[in-house]
């Protein structure tokens, strides 16, 4: 295996790892549990669900790999912190749209050549990135992984 | 530049942004305040810190970088859960910790030439790193960053 390669599946490994652990956990939680505050006067459980969809949603985005699935998250989730707007997601739309996510995400970054990786995502200039070369594609799934992690410790304490 | 190295760039820039985070929010925190659960129920500021220390002094020895520099802090930090055992560090004195292993740690990787990164650690065997090239050093970052970040998040709801 070539050193790009073992890199990218180093990246990924930690990628679906994050995503499987999120999944194991929400299975454990029911949808009441994801009503509640992760800490008193702190994010609810359904906020930081929609808010992981909506900043994975912004990856299709910047990888240049289509069209957001669910930009009707953008305000609610992104735009506006939790108990600002009245939500009208339930839980359990929310977990179908994370599954399907998912799914289509696994998909699109199977279909990546290796090399693809290594090109520019679409927040950075040609000219930056002549400079930047580490502004790349896979730069993009190692900081969104680090994001993942972070709420992952907070929405461990609903159990 | 060549691939290896901003890949390089890229695991050390999440990591230092990381460490970074941290450092901002422990100043951001009072001795008091560490002294508080991050949840009811749920582990300690002052814990979390110890194990934040305790994991990454586990790098060294992951790395072959050295002796741990706080030993003393694996039975309270790593093997006992929080409030199991009567701690004897103060906040005040793993602020001083987590300071110097931050310098101690930032030189040691400075140190290590980037084919370094490639090479197995000490926690795999050559006939699986062998079959195995991902599980290098470089790993050892990845993986680190992303147990970091999820404390991260945790530590944040004390704010």
């Amino acid at each position: 295996m070539k050193t790009t390669e073992t890199i990218i599946k180093m990246i990924f490994d930690r990628w679906n790892a994050s995503i499987a652990s999120c999944d194991t956990l929400l299975n454990s939680l029911t949808d009441e549990t994801l009503q509640k505050e992760i800490a008193p006067g702190k994010n609810r459980g359904i906020y930081l669900l929609g808010h992981l969809i909506a900043v994975h949603d912004d990856m299709l985005i910047l990888l240049d790999m289509g069209e957001k699935l669910y930009p009707e998250l953008n305000e609610p989730f992104l735009k506006s912190p939790d108990k600002t707007t009245t939500l009208i997601q339930s839980a359990s739309e929310l977990r179908t749209f994370w599954s399907n996510q998912c799914e289509v995400l696994k998909q699109k970054f199977d279909n990546l050549k290796p090399e693809g990786w290594f090109e520019k995502h679409t927040a950075v200039s040609t000219e930056d990135f002549a400079k930047e070369p580490h502004r790349n594609k896979l730069n993009i799934i190692i900081t969104r992984t680090s994001h993942l992690q972070y709420h992952l410790g907070q929405l461990q304490l609903l159990k």
